[in-house]
This record gives structure tokens, C-alpha cells and sequence, in this order.
């Protein structure tokens, strides 16, 4: 199986239970649930989601037991995306190709929706039967990973960031939430503790490479295939990977990270290989 | 010991427990959790930790195990008045005597401080080591529960509702945390299933007892008393129970209400006193 063919079954299984995860809820207000529902079946790449069901099926060959915690992580994701998007925060009109949530339903509603998310994303984490889970997902969202993260983009804005500290933004905003997608996964498929050690490792350094090739994407790719607006960190003098870099630098790092990514695999045998692929793959993506 | 002396007892052991809860976060951005506190201290009755730690104590002769749930519930019900403080909500400039918090930090971080406080509540209910308690956070604080609540109350802004509507507004604004604030206590303090269940219905009870006196205070109560602004309701001809009722009926709603919550407690013992006072009280609070 290709790795696109595996991350398109793997995000085919993640929406099919995203669509079912806002159906049981008669007393919640249906216009709220319609936000958060918007927001939610916009698409985008899953990655987070797919990262948990492919280390869940790595570490005990089946993703079913992470399947409610993969909602749970693409709710927190979603959530963050709302909020980044108000006019407080990057006031973005679009995301992933359509208005954001604050431009589609106002920003009230959009606030909370995204409160909304949040909060439903832990009942669907805690549903999964295990408080180790649960603790991963509020350490990885909150002042330590995810949020602090934001705070500190928010924070450096106009300001020249050496790359240790564009790389701690990095870690919270972006990293975070991708090592714990692996590290629950593994969890949730009672991984050894040198597979669920690895797939940390992995995780931090997946993340960081995301990040780097978002940015490059940012400088050369097509806002149409990425269904987002490109050039907006040059034009807002952004702390990024090429801006301190050079585009050329910032690919040289890419592909050094996807190096390094796959080096913490080294003990994982083959079916470890569709991890590796991603990385390798990754420097080169276009969406 | 008075109810007044009981209360503030438990008060002040609400805030002794808090004042520790934000001290281990060595790698999150400081300002931002200089933000988290100055919302999370910044005092108010804190009926709903001092409701858990009461409810524990009623089932188990101690507060102890429901200390640090009761600091996961004061963090949710700050998050949530620092978000509904916001301009595009209700546009408060003050809380609890002092600027709120996007007055005093911004927007975009009071928009973070208030996600990041309600992802640490997760952090610090799933630290109870009881899933059940997770649930019943994530139900109550929810699209089922607050925020379902929040989001009716923004919807019914400038409209007329009826009786009905907006006791379904409130059950869910502050009623639900009110109600989960007494269940979680209860099982925190492995209650019997009955004592959960007179809880549970006095609760709702005290829930709704509590959105009439605040009505009403609104009407006829102190600003500096309450520490906030007071005449708005009327100014944005919000809907309240003095609005639907008049301002006797209100009262004497609240007390019907209040010997409804008594009720409720009627088989339990001389243990449960203290909440029966309480609701005999609140008709008559003046903050």
C-alpha cells in the first residue's frame, strides 16, 4: 500500500467517526452544534488523527481502540483553529478554503464553538476508559504545550527570533499536539515502552519538520491547493524558518529533520515504515 | 458554626489550594499565567468549589478528596467569565471590582488565558484519578450544560422569553455547574446512590435559586457590595426573572424555590443543615 493510499484510508476512518461524534446531542442548541460541525468537517489533512490510529495500529495492529481519542485530537485541533482565526488573534477570513468560523457565524459564536470543541473533546478522551490518555491530551493543549505555544507566537510577532526561540514556539503550537497524537496512540495499543519512547521521539522531530516545510509552503506554495492564503508571513515580517533561514536553509533543515526523524525509528522494525515514508516524504509535500 | 462561618472556612481553603495550582509550570509563558491568575484570584463567593468541598464533606466526613476537583471547577467558571467577558460577548470592562481580563492584558491573551485555564481544570480533574469525575465536568461545562446555556442566552438577546426559556437557559449557564459542583463532591466522597440523588435535585434547585437572586440583585443591590456594575439587565433589556415577574414575584419565586431545594434534602440527616441553610439564605443575600 502507497503511503498516500494508507493516509486516505486512515483519514476516511477518522471522518467517518468525526461525522457520527455531534449527532447525539437533542439538548445542546442546534445552531451551536452547526459551528462546531462546520468547523469540524472542513477537512484539511487529518495529520494528527492519522498519526494516532497509525501508532495505535503500530503498536497492536488494529486502530480501532483509538478511533474515539483520534475525534477527541481533531476537536482540540479544530478548536485552536477557530480561536487563532478571530480578529484578536491572526484575523483570518478563511480556512481551509472557506470563511472562518468567526466570519461565517460571528465571532460569539465562533468563541464558543471553539469552547465548545474543547470542552466535548475531552468527554470523548475521557470515554476512551483511561486517565493517562486524558492527562496527555490537557498537558499537550495547554500552558505547557499547544496554548503556551500560541502565547509565545503571539508574543514574538515584529520580533527577530533566534531559532531556539522559534523552535520552542514551534514545539508548544505545533509539536505538541502531533507527539501526543503518537504517544496516545501508543497508549491506546499498550505499546512497549521503547516503542511508545520512539514514537516521542519521532513525534517532537515530526513536528518540528511539519512546521519547517508550513512555512516554506508559505513562501512557495499555491494558495488553491492549500486552501489558505500564502506570503502572509513575509508580509507580516513573521519569525520563520526561510525568513531566518533562507529558503534554501530552511529545505537543507527539512530534510536533515526528516533524517533525524527517521534515525528514532531505528529500533522499530517494518512496520514502523510508513512512519518513515511520511518523514522522507514530508520535505517535499505541497499541501 | 454559622453558615457564614462554614463558608468562608471552605472559601478560604478553596483559595489556599488554588494559590499552588499555577505555582509548577516552569516552561509555560509566564505573562500568560500571570493572565490565568489575576482571573483565578481575583476572589468572588466561590460557591461552586466551596458547594464541592461541602458535598464531599457531607459524604464522607472530609473535604480532602475533593480539593483539587474543586480547583478544576473555579478554573472552568473563570475561564468561562473571562470569555464572556469579551467585546464580541458581553463586553463587561469589570469583574469582581477589577478591570476584566481583556481590559488588563488584551484580547488575544485573555481569549488564551481562558482556554488554557479550562484545559488545566482537565488536567487537574483527571489528577483525581476518577474518569467518572472527568465526565461529569466535560458534560456539565459542555454544549449540554455552560456553554449550550451561554450560547441560548447571547441567542435570546433582545428577545422575549417565556418563563419556560429561560429557566433552560439558566439550567445550563449556571445551573449545571452548580449541579455538577454538588454531584462531584458526592463522588468524590464515594456518597450512597441516594445521597447523589437528593444532591443532584437540590442542585438544580439551588442552580436556579441562584440565576433569581442574581436577577434581582441586579435590581436592587450594591454595586460596590457586588463588585460589579449593576442596572444593566434593565439598560439591555435583558430577560430576568424580575423582567418576567416583577420584582416580588421574583422573590417570591426565589423563595418557593428555596423551600423546593430544602425539600430535596428531606432524607437527609442534620449532615445536611448546612445546605438547607444556604438555600433559606439566598433570597435574602444582598452579594
Amino acid at each position: 500500500m502507497t503511503l498516500k493510499h494508507f493516509l486516505n484510508e486512515k483519514k476516511r476512518r477518522v471522518e467517518e467517526a468525526l461525522a457520527t461524534s455531534l449527532q447525539n446531542n437533542p439538548s445542546a442548541p442546534a445552531e451551536l452544534v452547526t459551528a462546531m460541525r462546520y468547523s469540524l468537517e472542513a477537512g484539511g489533512k487529518r495529520l494528527r488523527p492519522v498519526l494516532m490510529l497509525s501508532a495505535c495500529e503500530l503498536a497492536c495492529g488494529s486502530d480501532e481502540p483509538a478511533l474515539q481519542a483520534a475525534c477527541a485530537m481533531e476537536m482540540i485541533h479544530t478548536y485552536s483553529l477557530i480561536h487563532d482565526d478571530l480578529p484578536a488573534m491572526d484575523n483570518d477570513d478563511f480556512r481551509r478554503g472557506r470563511p472562518s468560523s468567526h466570519k461565517q457565524f460571528g465571532e460569539a459564536t465562533a468563541i464558543l464553538a471553539g469552547d465548545a470543541l474543547l470542552t466535548l473533546a475531552f468527554f470523548e478522551a475521557a470515554r476512551c476508559g483511561r486517565l493517562d490518555v486524558v492527562l496527555e491530551f490537557a498537558d499537550a493543549a495547554g500552558i505547557n504545550g499547544m496554548v503556551g505555544g500560541q502565547y509565545r507566537d503571539m508574543e514574538g510577532e515584529g520580533k527577530t527570533l533566534t531559532l531556539d526561540e522559534l523552535q520552542r514556539v514551534h514545539a508548544g503550537k505545533t509539536g505538541a499536539l502531533i507527539t501526543a497524537s503518537l504517544r496516545i496512540g501508543a497508549l491506546l495499543g499498550n505499546a512497549a515502552p521503547e516503542v511508545l519512547h520512539a514514537l516521542t521521539h519521532y513525534g517532537r522531530l515530526l513536528g518540528l519538520l511539519f512546521q519547517i516545510t508550513d512555512d516554506v509552503l508559505d513562501v512557495v506554495g499555491d494558495a488553491a491547493t492549500l486552501g489558505k492564503s500564502v506570503g502572509k508571513d513575509a508580509r507580516t515580517k513573521k519569525a520563520t524558518y526561510p525568513a531566518l533561514l533562507g529558503l534554501d536553509g530552511a529545505l537543507a533543515m527539512a530534510r536533515a529533520t526528516a533524517d533525524r526523524a527517521v534515525d528514532a525509528l531505528h529500533d522499530l522494525g517494518p512496520e514502523a515504515d510508513i512512519f518513515r515514508e511520511l518523514a522522507r516524504h514530508l520535505p517535499d509535500r505541497n499541501q
